[in-house]
């Protein structure tokens, strides 16, 4: 791990996993969540970045490379890195991909609103993609594999109901520097591990630029803040930038919103997504 | 109400609802999230339909007139009876609206998949709204109003990150025939309270043809069975159909899905949507 290399603040953290144990209980979970609703089948968006490529390589060995559909969806502002890297995932786990170039369908709402900046553009390219897979998954009686990893999850790092929808992510508990870790044990091409981390909406744009940290740092502080629950100032106290760890909390509060279902007024005395919850088991 | 005209079975459920009271609560629900979150507007996806004229209404008496933007995203297939009925909302508001036709997002789609057929196509066409309403909600600082029911919200009648998607859902917590009652109170055109609720995907298609049963049968089932929690034989005793109880019952327990977030395997402590709750001001 590049973090070996140096000494850096909050040392002592520690976020090595034993990936052989991961990749089984991940198996595990895609196994057994597409056996439990009927479908041995998932869909896959795969960007070219290590996110995708972990969760297809997951799926491919939980429920056979003949039951993983890879979905690539570039734009034409994409880098053709981004559509090599794919091609070489999909080709190396020799799982079947579809292409679809999510260009007409976005350049409408380009003419319409010439004027919407970065992020908005990035949206509605990221809702594009989840409608696009939904659609792949009703049509090939598929489960829709979600790529968000803890870290992106914890910062609002990405759409709602965008590339933050799936029915199920096998990553979600993974930090950024754990999937590193992963990908590695997987066998992903290390072109794909090494590249800086990057969103791919605009040329040279990468995540730890935007951020202003390196995921080694920013992984270690949420880990303190919010698997720790340490106090910021205890967060601090172990090596880090005051500033930074105080930015990063707000930014997990102010995007709680993406977590969770919308909200929905309270009336009765069973209110969905409130009270009605079951064990995921209920009644099937 | 059209129940009272004749003698239902379960005649003793009652679902009336003391429509100036909900209206307190849900305005109040609306000022108070709207507030909480520093945005004081909201945007809302105007169909034509009873459910988002409601909401509508709910929020202009909530904020104002002038915090409240209707959105107009007809197809080329849509009625035109649903674009006049909106207009017609919003003017009675005194909302402003914007219209913005999704054909030309819908087409690129429709040509690359000629085969998919009526419920893909819908479920793309409330994916398409979706993505429009948190773009616009992005341009006017608005949260996007939810306008699922709970009879729909139960059944799962609506298309997952689609018109199930929303920010804040003031009538989430009403079913059908108590929207009916509300709507009547809050002055909704009774063109509009009449027409039978449809998805408006295809001519002539209504929400009650393809359940094959009344809303307001429908409505005290699910009743019976998720607020009043009375098992499946019992409901039948109060005077159902067996059959429709159980396919209802069956109904939601297979779309449960469609109401929580995804899921994410478990390898941590915390872990996004299962331990990582907070109350609504958490940190805010």
């Amino acid at each position: 791990m590049a973090r070996a290399s140096r000494t850096p603040p909050g040392q002592g953290v520690d976020l090595e996993i034993h990936a052989p144990t991961v990749e089984r209980i991940l198996t595990g979970f895609i196994a057994g969540e597409s056996r439990r609703v009927g479908l041995g089948r998932v869909v896959v968006g795969l960007s070219g970045g290590l996110d995708s490529a972990v969760a297809a390589s997951l799926a491919a060995r939980a429920l056979g490379s003949r039951a993983v559909t890879a979905v690539l969806m570039p734009w034409r502002g994409s880098s053709p890195a981004s559509v090599k890297h794919a091609l070489l995932v999909a080709g190396r786990l020799g799982i079947h991909h579809e292409r679809i170039d999510i260009t007409p369908m976005v350049e409408p709402w380009v003419e319409r609103y010439p004027e919407a900046g970065r992020v908005r553009h990035g949206n509605r390219m990221a809702r594009e993609r989840m409608s696009i897979l939904f659609d792949r998954s009703a049509e090939h009686r598929a489960l829709v594999l979600g790529t968000s990893n803890k870290t992106e999850l914890l910062l609002g790092y990405g759409t709602i109901f965008g590339d933050m929808a799936s029915a199920i992510n096998p990553i979600g508990d993974l930090y950024k520097t754990q999937l590193r870790q992963l990908a590695a044990h997987l066998g992903i091409p290390s072109s794909i591990i090494r590249k800086p981390p990057s969103a791919d909406l605009w040329e040279g744009q990468t995540d730890e630029a935007e951020v202003g940290a390196p995921y080694d740092v920013i992984d270690r502080i949420l880990h303190l803040l919010f698997d720790e629950w340490l106090r910021e100032d205890e967060v601090a106290a172990a090596g880090f930038d005051p500033a930074l760890v105080a930015r990063l909390r707000r930014r997990v509060s102010e995007t709680q919103f993406k977590r969770r279902p919308p909200l929905i007024a309270k009336l009765s005395m069973r209110t969905v997504g409130a009270d009605f919850r079951y064990p995921r088991d209920w009644g099937t």
